[in-house]
């Protein structure tokens, strides 16, 4: 299907359905009997019961499935900062998606305000409604500090999907390339351009894999300890890396190994790509049009490509990660999503790839293969378990 | 069914169910080219749409009918101030019924704050994703305050069901008994016991059906301009009432028409019942016992009885007038719930019952009838035409 039609296609879908997403009823009130279970007078019990053990909201009202999708839409898709109108149509296409591989009950919540503050205090205000806070969509620096001051203050999972999603995705290909050339991750020299949500997530789990020398380039070159001006989480990441003192992205592509693209469109060319190390991958992950196309850059020299697309080899998309994060922390009542559920995430997708299927360009799983879901979600459930994260 | 079974499946039901409501997708997103239009890369053309025209997304997503059933559990059925936690059993019971009634899509937001200036904060921040707010078993005062003030500050309609569901219920009947008598609501004194949501709700629309003698009473006797420490919402309304000085309960039913209870249970004894007037209507509402049984009113010679159970005739319940006026405004349209509106539902309830059918015991249509929430939504939706608050 050409992009054109497609995109005639997307909207005759929301006009004629009139959005994605619907609420339903579990439960039917069509009858007097029915009525007085459902309603009243015979909703007062449980709602006693809940009342003298808050626990059992849990059981009793679909809270445990209930997943708030809260966006300002501040960084939506490649629009920018568009507003939650606009925002609310993405985030019902999301929310499609997070029924049917997660089997979650996503509720879009577009904020009509950009103030961390004031969407932190939103969100804990309607914290006892939902069993889960997906965060989506909301500009870098600060999705880093609603996340972490929303994973320390709420008592249910936070995940921000533009942060993990992706880096989990990443660093399940970067593992199953490793485990093709047989190398480990900690002698290879790692280039991150875009030090926005994806870019400082994706460095932050690197290195909890074990990645010791990685560069994140933004759009004024590498950062490292001079660079003037850096928030205070890309200061944290620059204070650490970049130990070459490389100030361009085309000097921190000479001699890397592993070039990960979460930028814009067409910002490496294939001489940068000519000047990395032997055996190189380059994941360009920048959407719709990636930072190098797949076939340019193995054109150039690239062993491993790939990007987000699903039209081309080795997609590399959020779509691998969250349904079975969202199911797997779901099934464990689990409280936060601790680092470990996050490397269970990134075993579980890398290693769906058998041994037989592993080539250069397979190496990863079909993003909808819904046994795909099945195994993460088992996978993330069992090290919340044993993580402790599931409050036990 | 006895009472006990009633609530004994009740917590069956919402355990076997885990809750009332359930989040499903409107569209398919099971395989590439599904995804391809449900989301990337399709989501992006009726986004950038919808960002050039705000408008437009009352088109493309859920908004239109998505109802947001806020509550901040403060005054929960009889139960009282039992939290958010709890309070969410009951909104997604109501959300059942909003949707079987309204078709409605109901999204249950218990908040963790009583503030009401963090209420209407919260409120305000998520109405980009809303068509429709209805309020909740939110306590008086503050329930006033609170939808005053949304009414007011924001573009989508606000409705709390326990003032003017209630209120247009309760009007309808007593519309229906004044049918009979031939006589006008102008010359009749009415009694309402309870000052709470419903009670000021029930008197202001009243007073705009023509009632010009109305004595409100709360547990400390009926309210006038000497009453000590009332609120701004009940001083206002005491200011302009109760012009004989009457000083308790007892006292304002000596030959008063109407007696309105909206209380608590057993306060109206037989013996004030005898001192009302000939031909007196007795519609005590408190749940799930009310303030006189509609039986032992009777007995005490009150001509009209009636009250919010269905196992008595007369049942006036807010189940009468909420999915008619839900249903009519999110046709319309309507920005606003104008005072036009709610008498529209009035006399679409009244009217329901034909000459023929109507009876002493047989002043309230059945509120299970589908038809019924039809014609209120008609009423309702060409009142908010003709009064523009649908915007045009």
């Amino acid at each position: 299907m050409k992009e054109k039609e497609i995109l005639s296609r997307a909207v005759d879908l929301v006009k004629n359905a009139r959005g994605k997403l619907e609420v339903v009823a579990k439960v039917s009130v069509s009858n007097l009997e029915e009525l007085s279970i459902a309603y009243t007078p015979g909703v007062a019990e449980p709602t006693r019961q809940v009342r003298d053990n808050h626990a059992l909201q849990f059981q009793y009202t679909s809270r445990a499935s209930m997943l708030a999708i809260v966006t300002d839409g501040s960084a939506v898709l490649g629009l920018g900062n568009i507003g939650p109108e606009a925002a609310m149509v993405v985030m019902e296409g999301k929310g499609a998606m997070l029924k049917h591989f997660a089997g979650a009950d996503p509720v879009p919540l577009c904020l009509s305000t950009q103030d961390p503050e004031e969407i932190i205090k939103v969100v804990k205000a309607v914290e006892p409604s939902f069993g889960f806070i997906f965060l989506e969509d909301i500009s870098a620096p600060r999705c880093f500090y609603i996340l972490d001051r929303l994973t320390r203050e709420l008592s249910i999972p936070v995940f921000h999907d533009d942060q993990d999603g992706t880096a989990i995705s990443l660093c399940a290909a970067i593992t199953n390339a490793m485990r093709i050339l047989g190398h480990k991750l900690r002698d290879k020299r790692v280039v991150i351009n875009g030090a926005g949500a994806a870019g400082l997530a994706t460095a932050g789990l690197l290195r909890t894999l074990g990645a010791q020398d990685i560069v994140l380039c933004d759009i004024q070159g590498a950062l490292s300890k001079n660079t003037p001006n850096l928030d205070e989480y890309r200061a944290a990441f620059a204070m650490t890396t970049n130990s070459r003192g490389v100030g361009t992205l085309t000097e921190a592509l000479r001699g890397a190994d592993i070039l990960i693209g979460l930028s814009v469109a067409n910002v490496v060319s294939q001489d940068m790509v000519r000047a990395m190390n032997k055996d190189a991958a380059v994941f360009c992950l920048a959407n719709p049009n990636p930072e190098i196309l797949p076939t340019d850059a193995a054109a150039a020299g690239a062993r491993f490509t790939g990007c987000g697309r699903f039209d081309y080899p080795n997609t590399i998309n959020n779509l691998h990660a969250f349904p079975g994060v969202v199911r797997g922390t779901l099934d464990a009542g689990a409280k936060h999503i601790t680092t470990g559920m996050k490397l269970a995430a990134v075993r579980a997708i890398s290693s769906f790839v058998s041994d037989d299927q592993l080539k250069d360009d397979y190496l990863m799983p079909n993003a909808l293969d819904p046994r795909l879901t099945a195994r993460v979600a088992a996978a993330v459930a069992e090290a919340a378990g044993r993580e402790g994260a599931d409050g036990s």
